[in-house]
């Protein structure tokens, strides 16, 4: 147990150039010149991970993940070096790891692997002689040291993880936004910045594409008690904390609302209702890498069945292909297909214990003549598909329903 | 010992861009399937090392060592990933290995570190199941994980140390020359690719600046016996084998004449006759970096004596004020600096055994009119001071006066 430790995550953006590098140092600098034991973790520069991508997908065609992990954890390897000397230009005695240093030890599974075990040692005798470690996010190794990465975002994951193997009670994710919102405020101008928000509705909010945290990162959080932190870079105001259910003083019925509109609609009727239909349709689509999110089904007349999903729009031209070949070889089913859908979302852990939530949603949208196609709900969270034109209009609706906007956490 | 191993290393231009670096897997391929077990040692592309050293410039005042091996070890990784992709595409199986990961073992002097030891167990392993191995240049690892690097052009000496260790009798240096010349082939037309030299010989040029094998590859390639051989990237000719003195077949007097021409004279006289005194001046010029080659001492009449010495250009200025405290110091002195001079040198191991070499030299240079300003020579060496205006002349002269452009080797 190391005292007054902090772990700090810096994003690509807070790092992307030389002189937000310098400020992020003079940040850090603050929290150690307070007495604090600082462990930050920090991502690739601004669009290093794209461009390097970019510069595989130029010199070759068939790119193994075990290349792609060994080249993309050069852009942290960057990022690490430069901020260590920033710390030590501003007098702070810093090093720089590597996820293999450390150890940050990952199963094999190259490009989007998971944490095993953390190796604190190495980070522990730096800390305690005084020294901030500079880790490099989004990489680890495996069993057999090969350099492994853990995916889009992974360095929130780096950061909680780290956290709770060091036992750090707070993880701050400093990112390009304030904190997580009541909902996008670039299209609802009263969204509120939350001061807290339970794990699991962060997972809803993450999935349904709030985007503020790389989801692994709050499971983390939540198995280890890690509170994550979600704050600016830019300014010095704290943000949201996400913290267990309890610890969500009064729990609000909805505490987000969020939309999804670069997805499509795809419904299969008439197909045959036996078992391994819908085994067979989701296993078309993983074959292609078709990102399927909503998946409704139920039984219509004739014991034939109808199931109806959303997928990723870009992916919606090889889905078709491959679902005709599927319903030829069945002999029945139709296709249809919505091209633009939106998907409106209310996430909430009061749900759980309020019933009534679903019906003023859907009294709201009916009120205003916005049509439902499909719904599907879980334990905090019901997510309604209607036609895209219709999206934004949703959004501001339930925001208000809610009174999102009023409402202290 | 593993059958039909051979060593290639590809230098920053070799695979500076995409094309070039498909352009290196296809040779790279060709031996594969001639059924060579292959190990590749890359540089990093193009100009990565000098972008990532001016943005740490720009990054921070204070770079400790440590960090910028950090820092620069990342541009090999990035090449050896990008080469173990270009080759998949090729359908040659192969794997990338940072230095850490070979394990290439070094002491602890960052940024000039020296290669203790290399394990080969893993590199082996690979190639008894014919994959392709790209091993980083350039760097390796300390006893406790940190990572270092072997200073500017160390990928030669990572590729010929991979060679000894691994038993294999050649390693092949693929670069954007033909070969080793007798001399500056842009300077002097008639230059001649030499087909052999020695390991002294190459030493010698390549301190004198012949520039194209890294002076501690050459050491190594001499202590473990491994043939070097330089040759260019661009064509699949044969370019300069550097071996065993005895198997330079005719041993001849002079091998090859070089040119260096961005240094400066400074000669101190009449400066005390006592211990110590040479030892003050080049720590003291030591201490502020100052690149010093030639040194010439004399002692003069009245037990004062004269030191004479050539230094880079671009740190004369630093060296006279330096100097000029130390002659205060003392309070005796005087010292002469000429800033623009040229230091002609011919190189062969027949000197070791003939006479005559430097009269005929110096006989050359008095009847075209070149004043000597100062001398300097090794066994197989010599260097001669002259003014900096007369430096290509001087270099075609000595050129045709051994008679460089006949000689077979």
């Amino acid at each position: 147990m190391i005292e007054n430790l902090i772990v700090q995550k810096f994003g690509g953006t807070s790092v992307g150039d030389p002189e937000r590098i310098r400020n992020v140092a003079a940040r850090i600098k603050s929290y150690h010149d307070r007495g604090h034991k600082v462990v930050v973790v920090v991502s690739a520069m601004g669009k290093t991970t794209n461009n390097l991508i970019s510069l595989a997908t130029e010199v070759a065609d068939i790119r193994p993940k075990r290349e792609m992990d060994m080249l993309l954890a050069t852009g942290e390897q960057v990022s690490i070096a430069l901020l260590a000397m920033a710390l030590h230009s501003n007098g702070v005695d810093a090093i720089s790891f590597t996820g293999s240093q450390v150890k940050i030890l990952t199963d094999k599974n190259f490009s989007n692997a998971r944490i095993e075990k953390i190796d604190t040692k190495v980070l522990e005798n730096a800390l305690n002689r005084g020294t901030v470690c500079i880790v490099a996010g989004f990489q680890g190794v495996d069993i057999e040291d090969n350099i492994t990465t853990l995916g889009r975002g992974g360095s929130d994951t780096s950061a909680v993880a780290l956290a709770a193997a060091l036992g750090a009670k707070e993880c701050e994710i400093y990112t390009d936004v304030d904190g997580v919102y009541t909902t996008d405020p670039n299209k609802v101008p009263e969204a509120r910045l939350m001061q807290k928000i339970s794990y699991d509705e962060m997972l809803e909010l993450a999935s349904l594409g709030a985007g503020v945290l790389h989801s692994r990162s709050v499971e983390f959080g939540k198995k280890y008690n890690v509170i994550i932190h979600v704050r600016s870079s830019f300014h010095y105001s704290e943000g949201t904390r996400v913290v267990p259910e309890e610890q969500v003083m009064e729990k609000l019925l909805v505490t987000g609302v969020t939309l999804k509109n670069d997805e499509s609609r795809i419904s299969l009727t008439d197909i045959p209702d036996r078992p391994g239909i819908a085994a067979a349709v989701f296993e078309v689509l993983a074959k292609i890498g078709a990102n399927v999110d909503m998946i409704v089904q139920s039984t219509g007349q004739n014991k034939l069945n109808t199931i109806s999903f959303s997928v990723l729009r870009k992916d919606i031209d090889e889905c078709e292909i491959a679902l005709n070949l599927l319903l030829k070889e069945w002999g029945t089913g139709l296709m249809s297909i919505e091209k633009e859908i939106a998907i409106v979302s209310a996430v909430g852990v009061g749900m759980k214990s309020h019933g009534g939530i679903a019906a003023k949603m859907f009294n709201a949208f009916a009120n205003e003549g916005i049509n439902i196609e499909m719904i599907s709900t879980s334990e905090i969270k019901i997510s309604c598909v209607i036609e895209k034109a219709a999206g934004e209009k949703a959004l501001k609706l339930l925001h208000k329903v809610f009174e999102l906007e009023k409402s202290v956490t």
